[in-house]
């Protein structure tokens, strides 16, 4: 099992950090396309990445275009090998965009997260990114009449989805992988995130659950005792620093976190998304928390396998250095990134995620509207647009969309904001029952769940019925 | 037949200034709903005229949307007698929304036309406020389940087609009226604006379109023969002041102008939509031009009806006051009004009308993009976005909508750059042989061509199939 485990890690890595090459290109972007006068027509250089070595411009092969999310894109190059596994077959160029304020797509360089300059960053904008660049696209690659088909997981999949919606004069179909399309809209619950989270250490464990719940409220118990307890908690989390009071609540977030994570990237083998880690890590960490007396222990092992993974075998864990609270509950990662995400939750996505220890298993969190909006005003300005975005990207209303599939691992917690359902026979949802936050993007691997490969081949079928609705392909 | 056209105008006059009433009212509107930092949460008053007396609330009536375009709204609830005709079978409720920046719908009041403030007059932004204000009128009327018909004729059926492309979660089905939707695309010649101008006059006689032609140039010889020729035309023409070389060049375009508004307005019963016309006013203007062996003076006779139109029997025409040069060659028209269409004109809109003195019977006027591009960054600093506007608003390809009904009379020149073949079972085109511009939009009239009468009992069944897509329809 070990050594099984150890070469899983070698496919994986090389699969993960892909060795797919690509040009790394930059294109000359609009910074501002919805105010001709505010910045004129000044340009900024969006990265993408691109590769055309399968690229069948003769019998016009597709566009397969990744609709880049809030990470740099080179994160999404290797971490969604699907598209590679499926270009040769359709002799499809394939493109990977960045998101505006993220990686090396800065509209202002340095000065990007600076005054107003954050107004640039919404929705719209990125979309509007990707309508030009798409065009350009097409223009230099004489590709005018190839279908052009996005991709997108978790926020890139409701882009994939959005571009659809919006420029389907210029995406034929749309693959919005893990999208929580309803979080833009009234109609979910949000207590049900950190629901799902405990579902998925229930489901590997019935104890697991119920023992991490036992766990948070000895840590709790521990922490309101006083300077004891929290000197305990220090040493029993490797803190790098004596915790305080404020420092506790900082923790129990930097813990949340962990297991957003563990979650949200339970892969049935090791990967290297966010963080390093082994194959199905829900089951790893319930293995800390079940047939074991110290589970304040356990939970410390969990946390550290997550950071653990991200920076290697850590001397001590710095909470602030390693989770930085911001809008959104479930986490927004580290450095500029982190900003541009924060600066969306506040914005036009909301999250107001919560947990009251009783549904779930976490130590009760209130998190509300009002609490999200003076963080926002406070900290940018920003008053969040939830009707506007809402009206604008269909949020109440997703059925008049067309050519796109819906797909939801049912062991992600995003999956309660995303469309389960049919709604209608262009709009499809496939679920995977064992799949976790956008496992069809990847790369096959030998330890696919059999649903995942059947979403997949689904997947594959779709896409060339939307291509040969444009122009027969060529069977290769 | 004298006394016949005095009845008709009697019944026009009071058709065409509504005698429906309405309620005026004002909505807070965002000023910038694509930057949350620019101007922050700032609102200004967007009017509406609304008309509830038909709604049936009860059943779901439908809310018969009109997409305000650039007059005063008013005008629009004084030309579109359609959807008063059509209101109460329907049980619907009437709002017509008045487009940012014209009429009293002014986000900065008085200083809404000062330096980058009309960077926020964008065709965006109006869908935009669109989509906002039928949300708000949803709420109000408690009409979340009733389905929204939007109508708009010209600018307004593209805005019209344009609330179904972008927000199908929000608008049903799309009347475009005499929408010359491929304004945005290069699909189009540009030339045959005019051309089809000249057309409806040689369709009234033969002889009409080429005495025009001769006109212009004895116009022409006379005007390059020195100031005598100026005087003469000054006096032929009944000018307020004497022209010069300058002046006289702008008569040209003052003359042109008029004649654009006779090709539009040629309806078969006297009107008061931009100025003062009497029944099939393109006939009228034939009359003039043959059998005459004065063609000078048939033009300026022409000319006249059409300028005393709009102001009474005036003693003298002031070319500057009456006709203003702007980046549109079939006219902005008149005061604050006029200045935001030369905006649009210089932003969003490409109407590069040019005219030759062969294929059409005007003067020859050259108008390049690089003319039209000059005059904008000097006059308003604004380069011309043709190529975003294709892009996010599908001047290319509008074969992805759906539900929606184009239609147009083939007399109207702006029908070369309309959808004139239906593009599939839901985009409908629907060509009225003897409509002038936006005819079917007119409440009903005695002197309605039978082919506008079928236009419109085409528009009533396909709209009652979208709205028992929605809800079924109480039969009334």
């Amino acid at each position: 099992m070990k050594l099984c485990q150890i070469l899983l890690v070698c496919l994986v890595y090389s699969s993960a950090l892909s060795d797919v090459p690509y040009k790394e290109l930059y294109f000359e972007q609009t910074v501002d396309h919805f105010n001709p006068l505010s910045y004129g027509e000044k340009k900024f250089k969006q990265r993408y990445l691109l590769q055309d070595q399968w690229f069948d411009v003769v019998d016009r092969g597709p566009i397969l275009f990744y609709t880049g999310n809030e990470l740099p894109i080179t994160t999404f190059w290797n971490n969604t090998g699907f598209m590679f596994d499926i270009a040769p077959q359709f002799g499809a160029l394939v493109v990977f965009a960045e998101h505006r304020f993220y990686g090396k797509s800065l509209p202002f360089g340095d000065d990007s997260f600076k005054g107003n300059n954050i107004g640039l960053l919404t929705i719209e904008q990125a979309l509007a990114d990707y309508s030009l660049l798409i065009n350009s696209i097409k223009q230099r690659y004489n590709a005018g009449k190839s279908a052009v088909i996005t991709f997108g997981g978790s926020y890139g999949g409701m882009l994939s989805a959005y571009m659809r919606f919006k420029y389907p004069n210029l995406v034929d179909g749309a693959i919005a992988a893990s999208a929580p399309m309803y979080l833009l809209s009234n109609v979910i619950d949000p207590s049900q995130f950190f629901v799902r989270v405990t579902a998925d250490f229930k489901q590997s464990n019935t104890n697991c659950s119920a023992n991490i719940r036992k766990a948070f409220n000895i840590m709790d118990g521990m922490a309101k005792s006083g300077d004891t307890g929290l000197n305990m908690l220090s040493e029993k989390f490797m803190l790098c620093s004596k915790l305080n009071e404020t420092g506790y609540n900082h923790m129990v977030r930097w813990i949340t976190n962990a297991f957003v994570s563990l979650a949200m990237f339970n892969y049935p083998y090791p990967t290297n998304f966010l963080s390093g880690l082994p194959a199905f890590p829900v089951n790893k960490s319930c293995g800390f928390m079940v047939n074991t007396d110290d589970l304040l222990k356990g939970l410390a092992q969990i946390t550290a396998m997550f950071y653990n993974g991200t920076n290697g075998k850590l001397p001590c864990f710095d909470i602030w250095e390693e989770y930085v609270e911001c809008a959104d509950p479930s986490g927004c990662g580290l450095g500029p990134d982190s900003i541009a995400w924060d600066i969306q939750a506040c914005s036009e996505i909301r999250m107001l995620f919560t947990t009251d220890g009783v549904q779930d298993m976490f130590l009760p969190i209130d998190y509300t509207a009002k609490m999200r909006n003076d963080y926002c005003k406070s900290k940018y300005g920003l008053v969040p647009r939830d009707k506007w975005a809402s009206l604008n990207l269909w949020g109440f209303d997703v059925s008049p969309g067309s050519n796109i599939l819906f797909s939801n691992g049912f062991k992600d917690p995003w999956a309660f904001a995303g469309v389960l359902h049919d709604l209608g026979p262009n709009l499809t949802s496939i679920i995977i029952h064992n799949g976790a936050h956008q496992l069809d993007l990847r790369g096959h691997n030998v330890n696919d769940p059999p649903d995942v490969i059947k979403a997949r081949n689904l997947e594959i079928s779709t896409i060339r019925q939307w291509i040969n609705a444009v122009f027969p392909i060529k069977l290769r």
